[in-house]
């Protein structure tokens, strides 16, 4: 076992769209559990555009993430010391200290997991936050029912994905996805998707009046912008928006154009309803067990762009904003 | 009785704020009714300000006004002819063809109400569509729990001082009603208002921060605009908004600035949704019943601003989108 450890800290908080400049790779020495604690290898870490929230120094729903300090979120490895009843070397668990190669941190912050009922990476992804996020916002937030038309923003992403996936499988009569190129477009048919389109070849409303004709019930927003205001246009009465991100505005450093038809809510009786994962927990044993069944039989897929290297880590965070990844954007440590 | 009818047009379609120019008043026989049908004498008519959107020439949640056609909304009145079983002269009647002197109806379309029970203006007001939007909206829409502390724009407006008033009948911690007059707000402090505030005296958002320090859980919105931006801001975690109307943009030309702070709905997880009263009618009962006993108690109060003459009720309407009504904006025909 190397003595010597590997971490990504904030070097300074970005101003509008994040460089390789804000992060610095840092060595320190491998920590030595303390009692009740574990020492992780990490095998692979999570980059997410939640993250570009935490990089500014504005309270929310999570702290701000600390100048000089690693910076943390999902990961994946190997117990290589426990000083914690339940863990032993080789345990594989789950966790929330990515960004670094070796992780110390308090037994209970760390859930067990089956390296042979699914990949590794499949904990971050599919069967993980990403996937409850989907199946939350859609099913539970958004109250998808059957026949329904939805619309998925950022539709090639790894929530997006599934999301367009889980609605079909839950019997959504229309699923509509944008994504930002032809490939992931493609891509999108493949997965089952009766429509999708490349946001850059027109106004987002064109573009799903075309593909959705007689409106939307359910809309799925990872963008914000123009994506949620042309889903406000295209809603049927009585439409629900479920609000999971606005990467669109992440890096913005003015306040954003807001829809300007925001109006239509009261006509349309519209519900537009922000939500974060961890409020729907309770949801995690029906979601497991359905995805791993949909997963065994064939009926739903999932993508991932894994980069090699914690070094690269920054630069697979900065490729995910420019919506360069397909699927579930993972480093490989 | 008269054989003369007056009745208010629709002579051209405003653009921007309407102008007397854009009604006229214009004299038809009185109508005899046919088989099924009722003549009613008008006593009162509504002027309501989603109104203004009905003469666009959009489509909406109802078909705009028809030009060279007399406007409707709200009315109360006495059948003067009848030939339609259950209805004879003299039977006073709720119903939807106001902005006329005389209301020629097919008999399904009135329902007839009790003049000894309320005063005829009560059946508009504070027992009609705008006590059950209030109703409805507050209670059923945003779902108001016990404690909570409540923000309303145009608060003494017909429907924001119903609300202030309901949610602390029905245990709210704190009520916040915005208004544009300091006699309005002296008005909402009498009406039992824990904190009021002039929108004219600064920034809606710094206004609400000193007048619910804490945050607040429910905002009822009449006004969009500057005033949705601040309650987005100011609350707190599961926050709800009711969204009934939206009148600082009704007379915009030009696509509205909406909030510049829509992506906080996703950390503070909160719910923005749109309605229409008529949706909420299995709540008449229950209303008509808890309403009726908070007046007779003497613990709910209401406002009426009376116009007399049908030929005010351009200038009544008018005057109720700059906001010079206190409580209810009634014409007396």
């Amino acid at each position: 076992m190397s003595t010597v450890n590997r971490e990504i800290h904030l070097a300074s908080r970005p101003t509008g769209w994040p460089t390789a400049e804000n992060f610095r790779l840092v060595e320190t020495p491998v920590p030595t559990p303390g009692p009740g604690q574990i020492v992780v290898r990490n095998r692979f870490v999570s980059v997410d555009p939640y993250m570009r929230g935490r990089m500014n120094d504005v309270r929310s729903y999570v702290p701000p993430f600390q100048l000089d300090a690693p910076l943390d979120g999902g990961a994946v490895g190997e117990v290589v010391a426990s000083e914690a009843d339940g863990f032993t070397p080789g345990d594989v668990v789950l966790h929330g200290l990515g960004w670094r190669e070796y992780a110390l941190l308090d037994a209970t912050a760390a859930r067990t997991v089956d390296p042979d009922l699914a990949p590794l990476t499949a904990y971050l992804s599919v069967l993980g936050m990403t996937g409850l996020t989907a199946y939350a916002g859609l099913l539970e937030v958004a109250g998808m029912a059957e026949g329904e038309t939805v619309f998925v923003s950022a539709a090639a992403g790894s929530v997006g994905s599934l999301v367009g996936q889980i609605a079909k499988l839950k019997g959504a009569g229309r699923v509509v996805g944008s994504a930002g190129s032809a490939a992931k477009v493609d891509r999108l048919r493949e997965l089952g998707f009766d429509a999708a389109f490349d946001y850059h070849d027109g106004p987002v409303g064109d573009s799903l009046r075309a593909a959705a004709p007689d409106g939307i019930d359910v809309y799925f927003d990872n963008v914000g912008g123009d994506h949620l205001e042309a889903a406000i246009s295209s809603m049927r009465l009585h439409g629900r928006a479920a609000i999971c991100g606005m990467i669109a505005q992440y890096n913005d450093t003015e306040p954003p154009a807001a829809p300007r038809n925001l109006a239509q809510v009261i006509g349309k009786r519209l519900t537009l309803r922000g939500f974060l994962v961890g409020d729907h927990g309770h949801l995690r044993e029906r979601f497991v067990g359905e995805m791993a069944g949909w997963l065994r039989d064939g009926s739903l897929s999932y993508d991932e762009t894994i980069v090699d290297g914690l070094d690269n880590a920054p630069e697979a965070f900065l490729g995910l904003l420019r919506g360069e990844n397909l699927g579930k954007m993972l480093v490989r440590v």
